[in-house]
């Protein structure tokens, strides 16, 4: 057999003893919440951040001293080049009973396993083939805080996917206006989508949105079949999933004109975006940061058009459940910004029945301040597309 | 506003009432499985057949005499066009609160949940917010048998599916073998993804599987950076999602020339289809359905190279773990088919290191044989590409 390509395979290699130090760290953080004798880890990300796997339908299964990746035939190759050193389970009947029988050769008593990502009926299955002396326990999300700090190889994967999301899109709308007018919102994205794919991506980090017009002030507006035409605002929020790790950006260009309505909210929202980015630096609160940029828009009078929080998070979540990853950059948030976390800061204004106009980008968090991964112009005269 | 445009929308309309004995069915089949007073419907696609609705993130609460379903914000529009006459709650706070309210008003003392798509932490969520008198049950999944035989108008949507996923495929290879040869397995794969938005699908069905030459052996591959070169075999599974129904195919092309370990193994398999295929109508059983394929290929003695099913259902499943619904059509499952189930008739050969042939229809189940819904020939010859 040739050589296997695999997805999400190759661009950022780590060392085995990147994922050591990870599951040390995930095992003292699950340790300090429950008293177990064992973690298994069913969330994909989580999975892939102390294992290096970037396949699906497995499980880790670990504590101090061991840990083994449990998944089937579909993925042992690709297991075994991603995760050398690991040991991987090759099932080959029901997950539940592979675990069970990984967890009684190591004489797991007390198995803890994440509350967010097993259903109830896994659980039951898990319990019935532990047997009686067994005992399955939910474990918090601490690993969901351990992510939230990058090393330097996970920012340069950022910072890829970043790159491959901004080819895609100069691609897209290097043709002008005629590159969107008269073609529909599910047509445009799917051209975005089929993009960072020719750019290098493995696939989009969630379901890229095109909301054309009125559309743009539904934040989480799904592309349909509306032609976008002349005149119009055009939103695009969209990301590329490589090498494990994802990027979240939002522009709206103009075909042709700005529309009236929206040119002073266009600047009112580039200027929070800025007083967002400028508060940005390890150890502030995230609640000061949110407000920043909250304040621009509040003195405008348009805080209540504002609805959602003014960034999340990103890293190796993919898919619109899970590419929002701690922190959130929220009035409601408590704790402060640290070294490394890579966060998104995205202010918008919505008026419904008129258009909105978010602008969003991907920043690092350092000791001084935000540096920014991205690098999309950001005035709106840059967008007017003729 | 202007008139929105929402996924899965527009083409097959079904009336109200279709929804009320989709309901009534449901509950009498929750009812005999588990005693409650009322059922929280949370898989999507159980969701959008008792409703209509086709958006995500939402729950329908019903029983012999109600049904709400409790969405947010950003699906409260879309709701009130899919589902005209049923109640919608759109919540502000979290799901559990909002559910938990809707319970109490309709005085629910046992709620039966899904336990293959409710979580521990949901289910925590729940069973704080709906305080002690009330309790959480896990019901079977009795809604998928339910769901195992369409009408005609599921039926009519699957044939529309079928025919978006076979325009796109024809579209791509009309090149002939330049449309694939130095060209990756994900650039083809996103191009075939991209041909059929534009061909009308709302999305594709599942992640689309493109696997050059060897990589045709691992029925699950996962399309990577391998660049198809002439005299391959490429084996292509994919499927179109719209109006809330999928599709789901396989065909084998070849690049100039059927490498020559292949020749016989393709028509092994054509022939173990056809057998396959004449074997279905109402009354049989699925696994002398999968017998009468899985002979044919085990009377040539790679019986053992035939490792899997023969098929499944489909229907308003989407995405890699959903799409396969009831019936399963393999040696151990039981029952018999039914008319008006829609299947799949895939057999496959595959040998490690060679490539593999899997050839797959979707066909509906009537009292006297099977109807094939997809129309691409499966003839060797009319897939070597010039």
């Amino acid at each position: 057999m040739g050589a296997l390509q695999w997805p999400g395979g190759g661009s950022v290699k780590m060392e085995k003893s990147v994922y050591l130090s990870r599951r040390a760290a995930a095992w003292g953080k699950a340790r300090a919440s429950t008293p177990v004798d064992a973690l298994l880890v069913s969330r994909s990300a989580d999975v892939g951040y102390l294992s290096g796997f970037t396949g699906e339908d497995s499980l880790l299964l670990m504590n101090k001293g061991f840990a083994c990746l449990i998944t089937d035939g579909r993925f042992a190759e690709q297991a075994a080049r991603e995760c050398p050193g690991l040991e991987v389970i090759v099932r080959s009947g029901p997950m539940s009973a592979a675990v069970a029988e990984a967890a009684r050769r190591r004489k797991v008593r007390r198995l803890g396993v994440q509350g967010g990502h097993m259903t109830l009926s896994g659980q039951a299955a898990l319990v019935e083939a532990l047997g009686r002396n067994r005992r399955v326990v939910t474990v918090g999300e601490a690993l969901l805080e351990l992510r939230a700090v990058k090393d330097a190889q996970e920012v340069a994967a950022i910072r890829r996917a970043v790159r491959i999301a901004e080819r895609a899109f100069r691609g897209l709308i290097a043709g002008g206006a005629r590159a969107l007018v008269g073609r529909t919102e599910r047509q445009i994205a799917a051209e975005l989508d089929y993009r960072m794919i020719q750019a290098g991506a493995d696939s989009p980090a969630f379901d890229t949105i095109v909301a054309a017009g009125p559309h743009s002030s539904m934040p989480h507006y799904r592309p349909g079949n509306t032609r976008v035409r002349s005149g119009q605002a055009v939103l695009f929020d969209w990301g590329a999933w490589s090498g494990g790790y994802s990027s979240d950006l939002t522009r709206v260009a103009f075909t042709g004109r700005i529309p009236p309505k929206l040119t002073e909210i266009y600047e009112l929202v580039r200027s929070a975006q800025a007083a967002g980015i400028a508060a940005v630096r390890a150890g502030v609160s995230v609640r000061m940061v949110d407000l920043a940029a909250r304040k621009v828009i509040e003195r405008a009078g348009l805080g209540e058009r504002f609805v959602h929080s003014l960034g999340h998070g990103i890293g190796r979540g993919r898919g619109s459940a899970e590419v929002h990853e701690l922190p959130a950059v929220s009035r409601q948030a408590k704790g402060r910004l640290r070294a490394g976390m890579v966060v998104t800061i995205e202010p918008g204004v919505y008026l419904p029945g008129v258009g909105g106009i978010r602008i969003e980008d991907d920043v690092l968090v350092t000791a001084e301040r935000a540096e920014r991964l991205s690098s999309l112009p950001s005035v709106a005269s840059a967008w007017i597309l003729r």
